[in-house]
């Protein structure tokens, strides 16, 4: 199974080199100096076992916005459905990552948890001062990827310097009452979270977290099965943005795409799957990684609704 | 197992009585003089078995947005997924079911086929006359509910007499170069396919289909698996209209909602799910069919994501 | 006096030939094949003198959306301010000329008389069957230019023929009940009133009615000082659709554009002025038009403004 | 005249003092606090005299966003109309004086001066340091209302704590690439310019200078005759926010609102108006203000097109 696996990705990998379609993203240097060629893949099955190929597989990249699945787990594991219900809403937004003009017109409340303002929205609820959100932030993290994952400095650096419309989704949010606390410190958070940097083969262990129902390979509930089912959902709607329905049409796989060019996505029961070019799209999505992900759900039959 | 979910089912309808939020949709007498009361429950398991409770389990309503399904299904049957995504996208849209603001800001195409702009698009492509088209709906209605249904025609005259909203959709449709033909002639076609008319059970067999990938319980193959998976994919996001997402996180089922107050739900591998009480929420969905669902989706473990 | 006039209109038109931006209507043929270079200008003073200089002063063009002024006028004459102001509003949109997406996100009733929308709804007020109408028309285009204009008859079948946009605006005006009855027969009037012909010299007659309180030049009361008054403010901050404003601040000259390439303009207690190309911008405004404006306005002092 | 007039004005306040829609601003102490009852007309005559009458009328309240004037024109005399038109657009933006949709979807540049967004960017533009440009303030604060206005620290400081709204305007700006610099710095001036403090005869001086085209009384001239109608065109069209249209039909005059129930008006070649009540409606204007304004300019003969 693994050598049909492995070459299914090599072929699917093959396949996206292809495509040229999208920029990488350009508004850091950390993401701007990319190599737009390097394409990386792995999965991991539910089993434990990992399969991986691609350029350059040690080298690491930030989570970006797919570590947004982490402080969703974590606020769900520790407060429940019924207050995080309270701070967003699970609702497709129709419109892109960082839209102001729907949180102003559709507000007070972000439409969801993937979205950069409700991602800070969700920030604003981590308990504790800077550093027991920053220790906070570390055990989750490391806890849903099973490694030490370490914050990239110079990213956060720059996240910092050029986030001035997240800056303006944050004040309008505490504005209309959906915040509360100091924006500035709210924001080091979030761009500590963008911040953290991993491997792929790494990256693939939150999607076959949850597609393994909360357990991990060997059997252990870390997360609850309803902490998993309600983030799969939610990322089933929301995680790639406003492209979400057309990618789960292609894919029939739950996912979450960021900026550096990584999609995590769950084939339920099966496997987690991290793919990554930086090549992004208009709407943020890795557009070989899109391709990847058609290929493999289609040879290995994973859409959601297979049997 | 059927008395189990027959025990779960009559729960579910008892908790669901307490709930009286919602309005009976009162645009035309057929659906304004429908009791608010009554609730109606069945479940097709994809053995075949069929468990129904509820009130007046003979009387009929319309399929009314569920049919949307329908010429969804037809299309993707007949011409495949590459030209359907040339007619309609596949995207939630953020707004309501007949939102005419979104398709002029994001158009020309419709988000997608669940909304109103949708379907009527879709119409504009059955083939033939309008005595084809009645018929080319009647073979698909059939082959879908398994079942000889009617066009219930006092229900089809008032939705043309009321139709103005829509008229307005279609216009705009065909001013932006999205449709083309006699939009008085699509709109008959869009409205003979909300007017077909049927019972609870029978309604259910449409979800069950598609929980089955497409095959009747008696293991023929239907419709694709294809085009089970890519409806399924749709409805999962755009289904309840922009309530989808957080149907999706409180259910956990693929799910079409109708202004009758029916709402078609696919348990993956297990069954379709048909729940009808006729007072809607402001989104144009059933609220005690919301409350049914949950309680189902839970006691069976029936979530998407669940193993 | 004249010579002056005459001579800056003149050097106004020269300097305007510079000038190819814009496009000459494309969406029917009798606006397409006008000659794009044809640049004509009309003042009449309020003493009754006209002066004209131009291409081809003899050929006529169709008023289009000036004739919005006809309407307005005519029906705040028959039925006062307080029966208007409940058909229409008087607000600049913010949004282009025919936009839906502003009607259905702020009606139920148009923003204001300028746009497509608001002349709709006006039209539908308009007393009588469709041969009274026709005949309203005709009386109140020719009281205000003070001249017989006849209809179009081609323009009149062309814009019946394209008119999509208009029908999706007339059925969603319809469907929230800003306006009631038969919405061909209203497009019919509505398309009639964007019909009618004239000639540049007779276009300015109506702004000069207009700059002159309402009163002939031989002082005879054509229409109350309010009407004038009130047209004026709606001419001022709605006229020239979402770029009203910019047009205010450069000419300081209330007017009101057509697709056909006129702009009619009021100098307060000086003239009317009609200027006419064929090119217009994105917004339905001749280019030339406002080159052509500015320059008058500025020099001779005609700012509304001005002492 | 002047007994005329003050007749008028006090059969004006009468009539004003039946209305009581609008609410006392509450976003702040300072303007909370203020008695809902409080009534006050100044009319400035360009011959010089002052006609003033109403309640309490030593008393002092801060301009809020008629102060956006001063800055408009302070830049527009230093700077000229073609510089300060590519920092801020002047088109009536049909939304709310704070909307942060509007500016996300038709930006990057505010849509006008009297925006919010609009006196934020404008004050970006106020050379030199924080304490430069407070000096540049007053200098044109006190050239503009021919007194020396001092600020209220109570309103500032009120402003500063609950800004967020402009905060998030502000760096929606700055990441469009419209505004550069220390937004926190910008908005004190920002906050600053909204509290300059006055009563209700010195603020008449103002709307006087603009009528009289920008010269005093006794014939100075304190502003250019451009700079004076340019702001009179973006005051026509913009000043009372999307209530312009409108209330240029009532009154026919020029005129710019503040939250503290200011209005500011001019009357073409006649005089300046200054009516104050604190009751505002829900776009920030003065209810029983706009009820004296209109009957002052009927029984005046003072619409803009009047001869």
């Amino acid at each position: 199974m693994e050598n049909k696996i492995l070459s299914i990705i090599e072929t699917a990998i093959e396949k996206s080199r292809a495509n040229s379609k999208g920029k990488v993203a350009g508004y850091i240097p950390e993401l701007a100096n990319v190599d737009p060629e390097k394409t990386q893949v792995s999965i991991k099955l539910t089993n434990g076992e990992s399969i991986t190929s691609g350029d350059h597989l040690d080298e690491t990249f930030t989570l970006q916005s797919t570590a947004k699945l982490v402080v969703l787990i974590g606020l769900l594991e520790e407060y429940g459905l019924k207050k995080v219900q309270k701070w967003v809403r699970f609702e497709p937004s129709g419109s892109d990552f960082a839209s102001i003009a729907r949180l102003d017109q559709f507000g007070p409340y972000p439409s969801n948890p993937m979205l950069n303002a409700g991602a800070i929205s969700l920030c604003s609820h981590i308990p504790g001062d800077f550093e027991s959100q920053l220790r906070w932030l570390e055990k989750w993290v490391n806890k849903l990827f099973n490694s030490k994952l370490s914050i990239d400095q110079k990213v956060f650096a720059s996240e910092r310097r050029t986030g001035d419309r997240n800056r303006s989704l944050a004040y309008l949010l505490k504005s209309n009452g959906a915040i509360k606390g100091n924006i500035e410190e709210i924001l080091e958070t979030y761009f500590l979270l963008c911040s953290f940097k991993t491997t792929i083969e790494v990256s693939a262990y939150l999607p076959m977290l949850l597609a393994n129902q909360g357990k991990s390979p060997d059997n252990q509930q870390i997360i609850s099965k309803e902490t998993a089912q309600i983030t799969l959902a939610i990322m089933t709607t929301c995680g790639i943005y406003n492209e979400s329905g057309t990618h789960l049409v292609h894919t029939g796989l739950p996912a979450k795409s960021g900026v550096s060019g990584i999609i995590l996505a769950s084939a339920i029961r099966k496997a987690g799957i991290a793919v990554m070019n930086p090549r992004v799209n208009a709407k943020g999505t890795s557009t070989r990684g899109q391709i990847i992900l058609e290929h493999i759900s289609k040879e290995l039959d994973w859409h959601f609704a297979s049997i």
